[in-house]
């Protein structure tokens, strides 16, 4: 990138901005245009669209806002890219991205260079009081695109019979150990974002909360007690699940969590690295709310409130906290006491999807290093399967 | 009914049990078979299915477990008027509740009857300790359904291109004053029921919870200032809506509220007296959580929780509380701390419901005299609209 | 009925005209309000709305246009009882027929008896020439919808757990001997009706066809037949189905004809006369198109052309013509050469469902006796079963 | 391609063999790895698969079976290019056929050429007597694929709101003349392929057919007079439409055919060249069979049956045969007098397509040239309109 930010502050934001940039284009290096074309299901995207929709943020809202000697790189692209800010301009229909063979991925990454290398300028040239806030909003938006494509890549590669991996260079695999309840003696406490510092808009305000003493587990529930649960007939005992839940069980056909497969030769499970053996000893991923709910249930606890898990972790009482998988609360995910919903297109971010989602917490091992934070609010509908999302266990003390 | 109890207490809780059976009876009493026979949609039931399903409860939980000699009006019945208490056995799918021509009205008033007779034997003969509680969770369970009577039967005259009346001798039409914001200084405070006298499960346990400062409207939303909304282009508006509310909105084409046209001589609404002018000074109702919510939001307020609505009733702030319109909470309806569903069938009572619903405070017009509590939790999908559901607004202070 | 016809031709029409509308009540006679109010799926009507709608098909082509002094006797009854005469205007969607409460039952039996006693002076007082036709073809219609009373209501009671029977008088089981093959030679032949008589519209022009020579079944074939099919693994066996019908096999999970279900003591199958045993050798019926076709390809077979199988009854060839069940064709339903339909309401009688229609030919045991002509054509879509329909077996010479 | 065929008749065959397989290539070329990917609706495929799918028909039916010595290039495609032969096995879901990113094109394009030198060894090695008509077939097969291609390219290109054009070098307008009406005299004639060469099992057994005589247009429907059909408001007249069709045109919202657009600067249509102005002389095209009949019933005329058709073509009397439009006719797709589908997989052809589908006959601009036959039977659903489908109207003389 040409214009090279001079003081040390811009310098910062320049550097981190590349640096969250090329890690995008870094996920996608290994596959191939085709691989980025295609949406498997309408709650994905295919890569290519986050690739462009992540530099659509970066125009939409600081470029051609900011800087009058910008052009755009094509006009249509706003259309094209816009995800769901209704306040910004018609959006092209979800389950259809898809279909847009054209622009081609080369063309998206010269968009991405397009806008990187305005980015660079302005940065190097406007107030950084005019964009700071947007740049970082910018990054994190992005680093959440950055998990987004793990996901969509990972469902759409578990539909294909050849069951391609994503990667080769398979990390080691990871076991949780046995679990230690925690005693948490309840109160008045605070939770939410104090407002130093970034954060979403959803994790904030910091409010005061009451909370009846609880224990919390410090660790993950295993594939190996899923397995248990499974074993045991949870799938086929609606006393266990919520009304949703069964409907959703029986209408589903489900018997064990997302991309698991029972074979000859046991359990399987898809994954990035292709289709790989059920490990007991590691944490149990792909789960609904409505499992996690039920697992519970069968295991005489509970999830812990978000209140519950944030008061917790803040005592540093949890372990495999943001590393391995998102943790399904028993909270729904609505607005904090006070919250109000920032004005203009960009606070469409979170407020308005403040409905039919439950909240999960914590971080999985396709988060960005440093992108969650405690007070993260993490949220999807409870059906919802293909996150990298697992369980961890309250009950009452 | 032949056996008279004879002490006091069996006196009264046999007085109370005919009091609700026969009030039952009379909401059907100017309905014909084919009335009865109906299910306008798959959210709705036949009214002769309520009838039966009421009796089908004392049958079930009371009669055949406490008394040896009960026979069955007929076996059958067990399956085909079983609602959703799956540890009970097989259900008959709840879609088709309407096409049970057989047994036809009569005979599930003479079901009504010998199940009336036999629990007049069972209440004079068993021991009260055996039935109190549950004799009392049946009653209040059949005047639930004699709320849905009317909002079902509501529902299924309102596609009717007749457009019957259900009855004649229509109530005084109610005029909601103008609202007054009432502050309510928020700390430390206890809601949900303490456990003396009757409640559902899902009102406790009583506990402790912090509020912010707020302040709330002693009166409902009027249909007048639900016109202002509509005539501001409320409908046509995204911004104001959550994404599921929006989507919604464009899937139903909703331009008003249920049961609303907007006719030459004005608006109309359909209600249990036909259809009528709506009047602007009237409570509005009929109204879905999300547009309850976008209207909120539209008039600079927002929906109270469940906690704040409690908090102001017991302390007598509100007015119009519980005799016009169910008033949509923004609370999600899941489990008070320490909640756990009864064991056995009666225990599926509410608990498995708690997800994809939102609570609804109060009681309406359609809510037989005595049946809520300023601790009673309603609850509905947010896109439900068939209840007798309005709006109070809260506002942080 | 009051005004008695004078004349000759006048009497035995009105003696024609009471009979057919008798019959139809007959036909009802046994059934309650609630049984005549319900629409057990959207092929389907009310046995309520079949009463309404044969008297308003009178109302609305002889008594409207040809007595000035007549009184409807409900003006709303022309929307609320049109069938698909899109040319008289607005149609109550026939899915939701079966909530059409109001008018009850005893209300359309006033308008059906309305309607006979100003036919009775319409016949009476206007000149032959303008009603003879339309009075036919009212009378005819009506048969039409004697049947589909029958239809319905045995599919209504089908999905009733009880099981109930429409009649008890049940009729002796019609058993069908073996079959025999009767050759036909082929060759420059007519079909078709040449207009002599009462006949639907779409029974003409009668025309010229080229046939070769073939050979046709006497008798149709029985439940055991197709037993064998069945044994034979019929049902699952893709190469034997047409693509659409295999796609329905699965998507339906067919394994037998309707009503059929396979128990401990047997196959059954449901039956007006409620649930019954099924006898090998009583015709098969409740069949599609796609399984009567599957059924002959495995005998070695196919079904006969409506020129073939027309030709072979004009020469008395076959047995079990018209009084077991409806014979599918391998013809689709459409117009015969030099085919118009006729103008006005009246001739959007049979021209427009001229499209995904299979012709059945012949009549069953729920035909009005003498309905039928050998130039009759009964047309289903290829998937629908709840007509009595069955199989009669063609080959090559 | 290696292994060069020796005798004149093997080199002839090999001669086709490279012309057709290179044909498909050429037609792709142009195309992007992201444009062979996708699948934009379930009727249509990826032109990757059809790329593959061709090469499978060689595969599976003659090297696999006749060169012992052959090596699948991968065993999985077996399974993963499989239409809809369900007797060679296990089927790839035809939704999901845009989702298979591997093997990528490149790997297609690889598997294409190994097939080709393969069956270069065949032809060489193996004798003429095993292959020659099923080579003839599969050469047929691709190049109905070619024609798809096209098909499904410009359908999935008219989704992008980039509307992009498929090719740049834009052939010239061809316009329709006036029409004349022949008459043609009827009488007992015959149709069908008479076996002589090659042709689909579909088109045979050649047979007698009565015709009365008939008037038939010696050109198509042009685009003005379409669109006086819809300046009359065709779109909006019940009566002129089949009742499925009405149904359809209700549902879709169909006011013009595929592709039309009404813009401020006139009618548009996409085409392979991109959107483009409508040419009122033009010939009009991607039309369902629902919308030629019902023009063809608001212009006082009819389709021609199949058999009118074939004997006027081949009596030389009409023009604009199969260079422009495929050409709706009034028959429904059903087998001919005496037709028995092919034993074995190749036989599922076309047999199990006969029912709910009409008979297209001539050919379009899309289909390669020499690919048709006078007896030529092409078939699609009433209600597809993707295929490049005209009108050719008749009448009874």
């Amino acid at each position: 990138m040409s214009s090279q930010p001079s003081t040390s502050l811009e310098s910062d934001a320049f550097e981190a901005f590349c640096a969250v940039r090329s890690a995008t284009e870094a996920l996608t290096a290994g596959l191939s245009a085709e691989d980025c074309q295609i949406q498997s299901m309408p709650d994905a995207s295919p890569a290519k669209w986050h690739l462009a929709h992540t530099s659509w943020f970066f125009e939409t809202f600081l470029l051609l806002p900011l800087m009058p000697e910008y052009q755009a790189f094509d006009p249509a692209y706003t259309v094209l890219f816009n995800s769901y800010y209704v306040g910004v301009g018609e959006r092209f229909a979800r389950p259809q991205r898809g279909l847009l063979t054209r622009p081609s991925l080369d063309q998206v990454i010269a968009y991405r260079h397009h806008v990187d290398a305005a980015m660079a300028k302005l940065i190097a040239s406007v107030s950084p009081g005019k964009w700071r806030d947007l740049v970082e909003l910018g990054l994190h938006h992005e680093q959440q695109h950055q998990e987004l494509i793990l996901m969509d890549i990972q469902h759409a590669f578990s539909l294909n019979p050849l069951q391609p991996a994503y990667r080769d260079n398979t990390p080691d695999r990871v076991a949780s150990d046995a679990v230690t309840w925690v005693q948490v003696p309840g109160g008045l406490g605070e939770i939410g974002h104090d407002g130093s510092g970034f954060s979403f808009d959803n994790e904030g305000p910091r409010h005061r909360v009451w909370t009846e003493p609880f224990e919390i587990a410090d660790r993950l529930v295993t594939a190996g007690a899923y397995l248990e649960f499974i074993a045991a007939g949870g799938y086929a005992t609606a006393e266990l699940w919520l009304s949703d839940g069964w409907a959703t069980v029986e209408a589903e056909s489900w018997t064990a969590p997302l991309y698991w497969q029972d074979t000859a030769d046991g359990w399987t499970r898809f994954s990035l690295d292709g289709r790989v053996a059920v490990d007991p000893s590691e944490p149990v991923m792909h789960l609904s709310y409505y499992e996690a709910d039920a697992f519970a249930r069968w295991a005489g606890a509970r999830l812990p409130t978000e209140a519950e898990w944030e008061i917790a972790a803040r005592h540093a009482l949890l372990r495999e906290v943001d590393d391995l998988a998102w943790q399904w609360t028993a909270s729904p995910y609505v607005g904090y006491p006070g919250f109000a919903a920032a004005a203009g297109a960009v606070g469409e971010y979170n407020g308005k999807f403040m409905v039919n989602q439950f909240v999960l917490r914590g971080g999985s091992l396709a988060t960005p290093a440093g992108h969650t934070r405690l007070t993260y609010r993490n949220f999807f509908p409870p059906a919802a399967r293909w996150a990298f999302s697992g369980i961890r266990l309250a009950r009452c003390s």
